[in-house]
C-alpha cells in the first residue's frame, strides 16, 4: 500500500478520512504500452545515467567527505544530498518491480555511503557538515536540511517495502528522532523554506504507527504564514508560502513546487485527521490552480522569476517555466485528493500532467532532461531565463531528474484504489490488477488507442463494484459487460458496473479518442486566436522537423477541417502523428519591423499540411522549434 | 549646445563625425502644448517631490554622513548618490529654462552636500565611504562607482550652462582625475558593471576639448568583451553586455538599461572619432532592436528577470518590464544616432518613446512613478514581478524618477538640429526656436492637433534649408508656404524647403492624424489576433475607468469600423480620445475552466462602446484594468 512518489499506506488505520485506500505496493503490474516502455526506459538507461551523474556532480563525493573517508570540498548546491535519496526511491521501486542484482549492490553502496555520512547525534547533511560546520539549522529559509531529510524518509520506506531490509530506515529513523529533539513547541519554532519534511513525516506515521511524526508534520504545517521563513533581503513570503496560515490560503502562490509539495503534505495531514478546514483550503487552491494557473499540458509554474506562479491566466507559451518538478508534484497532490475525495476529476489531471508536462521532462532515451517545459520554443537549443529545445544530461540543480526516475518507477501506484465497494480504475494501461477481491488483467493499447479489454481473471463470490473513470476528454464512451452493452453513463466521472463477477467475465470499455482541436480561455494572452490538438490524453505540438517548407511561426490550422490520425510504429518510439490542413503565411512583408497599420488585404499563404506530434515526443530529433498552440487561419481578417 | 540628458555640445570640433550638429542650450523654447506642460508640472511638482523623496530616502543623509557631518548609517542601494546628480542635473536644466531662486537655493545646497562629501583625494561616494571603507573599487560589477560620477559630470556639465557656476564642475573633473589616475592602461583595467561613466567623459571631452577624457571612455568601452565585468554566480556575460566587444556587438541584449547606456557611449565615441566599426554595430543593434525588442510604445526591455531585453519577438503585454529609464537611455542613443546620420527614423522613434513610454513613466500631478510600464494590466494595483497599475512616490531603486525628472526639463534639446544647409526640425511643439541663421515661431496644438504653422521671425538673407520631419506615422501630410502649395514629398523622412526666407513668411505643416488601428508583426504571441489603436504619435488603450459595464479582458474591437477623435478638455488634463465600436464578450461559459473542445458556435456578445485614452494618460484615475492591444472581434469563428 503505497501513495505513489514518497511511500507509506494509505488505510483505513492511519488514514480514516480517505475515501479510497491504495492497493498493495505490488498489486498493479505495467505490462506493455507508453506508460510500461517509458518505465523499461527509465531502469535501463535513466537510473544508471542518474548513477554517474550523482557521481560526476559530485553528490557522491560530499557524502563520502562527509563521513570523513575522502578529503575535499563540497560541491553543488545545498540540496545535493536529497538527489541521491530521490535515486535510491527510483531504484527502490524498480526493486519492487522486478530485483535485480546491479541494482540492488548500487543501492546497497549507497546506502552504505549514508549511513557513513550520518554523525553520531544522527544527523546526515553533507552541507552543513563539510562546508559549514557548526551552522546547522541556522538558515532554515534556504538551507534545505529538513528537505533533504525528508527525502531520506521516503526513499527508507521505499527501500523497506521493496526489499524488507531495513537499514536505510534505521538511519532515517534515527535523523528523524534528532529532528524530533532539535524542532517542537518550545524548542526551534520554524519550518523548511522548502516542504518536503510533512508529507515524508506522515509517511513514516502511516509506517510505524507512531503519532509523534504525525504531531511533528503538523507543528511544522503550523508554522507557515507567520513570517517566520519567507521575509529576507530577496524573496517574498508568497514565495515561500509564508503569507498566511495554510488553512486560510485561498490560491496557489510563489515557488511552484514548494506550494505543491506542501499541499501534498496539507492533504496528508486531511488523511489522517479528517479535519474539513484542510479539506477547504486545499479544494478552494486546487481550483485556483486548474481554473487560472494551469498549462494545457498539466505544467504549472508559470514564471522563471523566483520559478512561481503567476497571477490568473498568465500562462506564456515560450516563457513558460513549467518545472517538471512541479508537474510532478502536483500529481503528488491530486492523487491525495483523489484519495479524499474519490471525484475523477483529480484523476483526470493526473493523466493529463502524466502523459504531457512530465514525460516532456525526460528524452525517449532517459539520458536528458528538461528543467523548463515551454509550450512553445523558437528552435534555439538553450536560453538564458526562457526554455530551450534541447535537454540537458543533467543541470546545476538537478532536482528534475531523479524526480523524474522515482515517479515512472512508482508510475503503477496511481492504476487504481479500493474501497468497501470495490475496485476503482483511474488510469488506463496494459496491467495485472492484483485487488483484494478480484484480480484482473487489462489489455488495451492506450494511449495510442481507446479500448479496452478488462478480464477478470479471479474474483471473490460477493458482488463488488468495478469503477472505471471516464476521462473527461472523451465523449461518447460505450461499455459492455460479457458482449453486452452497459449503461456507460457516468455522472461523477466513474462507470460503476456493480454485480457478482465470475472468473473470465470480460469488460469491454471504448473511449474513443478522435483528434480535436481545443481552445483556450480568452483572457489568456498568449494563446488568443489559437487551438491546440489534443488526443486521448496527449496534447499534441508541430515541431519543425515535421515541417521542412515552412516555419513553425508561420503555420496557422484549419480548425474546422478534419484531423487524421495515423500510427508511426518508428516514429520517435511509435507515435500516433495527427495531420491537419492549414498554411504558411507569407510574413515577409513584416521583414524589418513590427508594427505597422492594418492590412486591408489578408496576408498571403500557401496551404501547408501541418503534422503534429505528442508534446511528450518533442525535442528529440534536431533541435528546432516547436508550438503547442496554433493560430487559427478559417477566419482571419 | 547640448545632446539633451547629459549636457555638452555637438559641434564640428569634438564631434567632427556629426552630420548633424546640436543647438544651442537655450536655443529652443517650448512655449505651450503637452510637452511644455509636462515640462510645467516637472518643475511645479516633481522637482520639489523629488527633493523631499531624496531627503526621506537617505540620500542626502547619505552624502552628509560620509562628509563627516553627521553620525549615521547608509541606507539604501550603493547607487544612491546618483539619484542626487539626476536631480541636480533636472534642476539645472530648469534653470536654464527659466531661473529661480528657490531652485538655486536648493541646488546650491545640494552641491555643498556634494563638495563635503569629496574626499581629499578627490573621491566621492558615499556608500564606499560609509558602509564599505576601504573597499573601494573592488567591486566593479556592481558596486556603481563609476556609474555614479558618470551623472556627477553631467549633472556637473548641466549647471555649468545653466548658471556659469563651475563649483559642480570643479568637483566632478576632481573625481575624474581620481579615475585617471586609477583605470587604463597598466593601472585597472576594467569598467564599471553599469555603462555611464563613458558618455560623461565624453561630455567633458566636448566641454573641455581635453582629449584624455576621450580616451579614458574609449578605455572603458573597450574593457567589454572580455569576461571581466559579467561572470558571478548570479549574473551572466550577457546580462553586462561583456559578452562580445562592442565593435562586434550584434544584438541588443541583456540588461536593458545597462546596454543602452553602453550604446549611447559608443555614439558618443563614433561622433567623436568617425570610427565606421562603431557605427556599423551601432545600426545593427538598433535595427535589431526596432525589428525584433521594442514595444509599440517604444518601451524596451520586456523581461522582468534580470531587467533584460527579451529573445526576438519576445514581447508579453501584461508581463512587458519596459522600464523606463530604458526608454530614456534609448532616446540618448537615438538622439545621437540622429545627429550621427541625419535619419529620420530615429527621430521618430525618439518621438515614440518619449509620448509613450516615457510620459507614461510619470503620473499627470508629477509625483507617482512607474518602474515597470506593462502594455496590460488585471487591474490589481501591485504585482510582485509583474507590473500594477498604480505608480509609486519614489522606489528602492529610484533610478527612474530623477531620470524623468532630467529628461522632461531637457526636452527642448530635442526639438531641432542645424548643418551647414540650415536648421532642422525633428520634433513638433508650439515652440520658439532661435537657430543659428533665424528665428523661427512655431504654432501648434501638436501632438491634439496636426497643423503646425512655422512663422521666421528673423533670418539671415542667404537662402537656407528648412528641414521638416515627415512623421513615419502619417499618411497624407500637405505643406504650404505663405499660402501656397510646397512639395510635401519627403524620400529621406524631411520635406526640405531650400529658399531665401524673409521675415513674415509662413509655414503651414499639415500632418493629418486620423486615429488609426496598427497590427503587430504575427511572430509576437501576445498581440496574436489584436490591434492597436494610434493617433499621431500617441498610443491607445482600453481603460475599466471608461467601461464600467464591462471587463476590459472581455472588450473586442470591430477594427474595420470608424474611429473618431474627440478632445476631452476635462479628461485626464486634457486628452484626445479615440471611440470604436466593439463588443464584450459573454465569457461566463468559461467559468470554472480554462481549455475546451473548440466551440461551434461564436460566444455571445453584445455591443459596447469603446472609449481609448492615451497610453501616457493611464492610471491616473481609480485602479482599474488597461490593455494596449484589443482582440479583433469582426471575423473571429
Amino acid at each position: 500500500m503505497t501513495t505513489g512518489v514518497g511511500a507509506g499506506p494509505v488505510d483505513a488505520e492511519q488514514s480514516p478520512a480517505a475515501l479510497l485506500k491504495t492497493l498493495d505496493a505490488g498489486a498493479v503490474t505495467l505490462e506493455s504500452g507508453l506508460l510500461a516502455e517509458r518505465q523499461a526506459v527509465n531502469r535501463r538507461s535513466a537510473l544508471p545515467h542518474g548513477l554517474r551523474m550523482l557521481e560526476e556532480a559530485g553528490n557522491l563525493d560530499n557524502l563520502r567527505i562527509a563521513s570523513g573517508h575522502q578529503p575535499g570540498r563540497f560541491r553543488g548546491r545545498v540540496f545535493m544530498d536529497s538527489d541521491v535519496y530521490k535515486w535510491l526511491e527510483a531504484a527502490a521501486w524498480e526493486t519492487a518491480r522486478a530485483p535485480s542484482a546491479e541494482l540492488a549492490q548500487r543501492s546497497e553502496r549507497l546506502i552504505e555511503l549514508v549511513a557513513a555520512a550520518q554523525g553520531d547525534d544522527g544527523y546526515i547533511g553533507s552541507y552543513y557538515t563539510v562546508a559549514e560546520p557548526g551552522r546547522r539549522w541556522t538558515d532554515l529559509t534556504h538551507g534545505h536540511e529538513l528537505y533533504c531529510a525528508g527525502h531520506l524518509v521516503q526513499a527508507a520506506i521505499a527501500w523497506r517495502r521493496a526489499t524488507g531490509d531495513d537499514r536505510l530506515l534505521a538511519i532515517a529513523r534515527r535523523f528523524v528522532d534528532l529532528v524530533h529533539a532539535e524542532f517542537g513547541p518550545g524548542r526551534r519554532e520554524t519550518t523548511d523554506g522548502h516542504a518536503e519534511i510533512e508529507t515524508a513525516l506522515i509517511e513514516l506515521y502511516r509506517d510505524t504507527g507512531e503519532r509523534r511524526h504525525l504531531d511533528l508534520a503538523a507543528f511544522f504545517l503550523d508554522q507557515r504564514g507567520r513570517g517566520r521563513i519567507g521575509p529576507n533581503r530577496h524573496d517574498s513570503l508568497a514565495a515561500f508560502q509564508d503569507r498566511v496560515p495554510v488553512r486560510e490560503a485561498m490560491t496557489v502562490e510563489g515557488h511552484a513546487v514548494r506550494a505543491l509539495y506542501l499541499a501534498t503534505g496539507v492533504a496528508d495531514l486531511y488523511l489522517a485527521t479528517g479535519d474539513p478546514a484542510l479539506l477547504e483550503t486545499l479544494t478552494r487552491q486546487w481550483e485556483d490552480m486548474v481554473e487560472s494557473k494551469l498549462y494545457l499540458t498539466g505544467g504549472v509554474g508559470a514564471r522563471h522569476l523566483a520559478e512561481s506562479f503567476g497571477q490568473p491566466y498568465e500562462l506564456p507559451n515560450d516563457l513558460a517555466y513549467s518545472e517538471t518538478c512541479g508537474a510532478i508534484a502536483s500529481i503528488m497532490w491530486s492523487w491525495r485528493m483523489l484519495l479524499a475525495t474519490k471525484q475523477s476529476r483529480f484523476a483526470d489531471l493526473i493523466e493529463r500532467t502524466l502523459y504531457n508536462a512530465v514525460l516532456a521532462g525526460v528524452s525517449l532515451d532517459g539520458e536528458r532532461y528538461f528543467y523548463v517545459n515551454p509550450l512553445a520554443s523558437n528552435g534555439e537549443p538553450e536560453h538564458l531565463h526562457r526554455g530551450g529545445c534541447r535537454r540537458k544530461p543533467w543541470h546545476l540543480v538537478a532536482c528534475c531528474p531523479p524526480n523524474v526516475m522515482r515517479l515512472l518507477a512508482s508510475l503503477a501506484h496511481y492504476v487504481a484504489t479500493r474501497d468497501a465497494s470495490g475496485l476503482q480504475i483511474h488510469q488506463y494501461a496494459a496491467a495485472r490488477i492484483a485487488g483484494p477481491r478480484a484480480t484482473l488483467r487489462i489489455g488495451t493499447a492506450f494511449p495510442r488507442d481507446g479500448r479496452i479489454r478488462i478480464e477478470i481473471e479471479e474474483t471473490t463470490d460477493e458482488p463488488w463494484t468495478l469503477a472505471l473513470r471516464m476521462p473527461d476528454w472523451c465523449a461518447g464512451a460505450s461499455a459492455r459487460v460479457n458482449g453486452r452493452e452497459a449503461d456507460a453513463s457516468a455522472a461523477d466521472g466513474y462507470l460503476r458496473l456493480a454485480r457478482p463477477w465470475a472468473r473470465g467475465d470480460v469488460v469491454d470499455l471504448d473511449l474513443p479518442m478522435p483528434a480535436r482541436c481545443v481552445e483556450a480561455h480568452p483572457w489568456i494572452e498568449s494563446t488568443r486566436g489559437c487551438v491546440a490538438i489534443e488526443r486521448g490524453p496527449l496534447v499534441y505540438c508541430l515541431e519543425q522537423a515535421d515541417h521542412p517548407d515552412a516555419r513553425v511561426a508561420d503555420l496557422e490550422i484549419d480548425a474546422e477541417a478534419p484531423l487524421t490520425s495515423s500510427w508511426e510504429p518508428e516514429l520517435l518510439d511509435g507515435v500516433t502523428v495527427v495531420r491537419a490542413r492549414g498554411w504558411a503565411v507569407d510574413t515577409s512583408a513584416w521583414r524589418g519591423r513590427l508594427y505597422r497599420p492594418i492590412a486591408t488585404a489578408a496576408a498571403a499563404r500557401r496551404p501547408v499540411a501541418l503534422t503534429a506530434i505528442p508534446y511528450y515526443a518533442w525535442a528529440n530529433r534536431e533541435p528546432g522549434a516547436m508550438g503547442v498552440w496554433i493560430p487559427r487561419g478559417k477566419d482571419r481578417p
